[in-house]
């Protein structure tokens, strides 16, 4: 396998995008290049490696579409926290994922790697890199939802305030559909929306 | 001082009355003379002790106009989480307060001593009479904001509902303007809210 960090290229990059598309449906597959997209031009905004940038952005959902077994064997054999079992794909696929990345994918560039762990759930603390792909996710071009163009101005103008409208947005859609909440979200919204008061 | 619990009276009632009035604002102690009058009544309609509903919502604001060296000094006495000194009154009255109840009115008895506690932020795990005091404080009748009849209308019908209805609207509600919100209070929303789903 390429060192797709070290030796980025559009080859390489095309490597990659076929390893990944191998692993998911079209309509994922469209979704993570949007990421893409939107995570380069955040990146180039915010002084955060292009490349980093597009590599987390096409393997954040790699994992995605895996079974429950695969996750568990991972929890299992990382020795990670076995609560994990307790959660679901939306968890998983992230935290759990970013490790089906590093094995099969020889990723293991910790930078791409946490921005991958904390891609759906945030963090208190999170590095530039982690947010241009929090807020890629949330804003690439196929998503539609409201408050889309109001994420996607505020993220032009400064990812910090686009993180914090994320999560708020989030946090409040959850409870509106009364889904469960992971407790790390919690940590998110008191650094990123609460601590701005 | 009497023990409240096993000689609850009348007149002990009264006494307990004149203790907590004198550590509180004419309006607080209005909201808890509400509360104990919700909290009554919701006791002789779940089964639980009507007397220990009395003297839990006779108590439970005791502390809320006590100083932060005051709780700082109950944390450090009683050498509870040092991280609770990141939050403020609105947790402490609580959580802290509930140590001033059993050491300046000598109320010992553990089912009011932890109705205390939760009071405000709820816990995955609650008594009927945690219930009982948690929904009283929300919806005693000097409350009066949206949603207040029909959590009041809840109530009647079923305690655990009230509850439900009770975490959501609140974690919505600090959500809205965008204050802290206490990781307990996620583990009574994911145990209350979300687990019925």
């Amino acid at each position: 396998m390429i060192d797709f960090v070290a030796n980025y290229s559009e080859e390489a990059r095309q490597e990659l995008v076929q390893h990944v598309k191998s692993h998911m449906s079209e309509k994922r597959f469209k979704h993570v290049l949007g990421v893409e997209k939107a995570a380069m031009q955040l990146a180039k905004d915010n002084g955060v490696s292009v490349e980093k940038a597009s590599i987390a952005a096409l393997t954040h959902d790699y994992a995605k579409e895996r079974s429950q077994a695969d996750f568990f064997a991972v929890i299992d054999s990382e020795g990670l926290d076995p609560d994990l079992k307790e959660w679901s794909n939306a968890i998983w696929h992230g935290v759990v994922g970013a490790y089906l990345v590093e094995r099969e994918l020889g990723i293991n560039d910790t930078d791409i790697l946490h921005a991958i762990i904390v891609h759906t759930t945030g963090a208190a603390e999170m590095t530039p890199l982690d947010k241009v792909i929090y807020v890629a996710d949330y804003i690439e071009p196929g998503r539609d939802f409201p408050g889309v163009n109001k994420a996607r101005a505020l993220a032009k103008e400064n990812l910090d305030a686009a993180v914090a409208y994320e999560t708020k947005q989030t946090l409040a859609f959850l409870i509106e559909k009364e889904a469960r909440i992971y407790p790390k979200t919690i940590e998110t919204y008191n650094r990123w929306v609460a601590q701005k008061q």
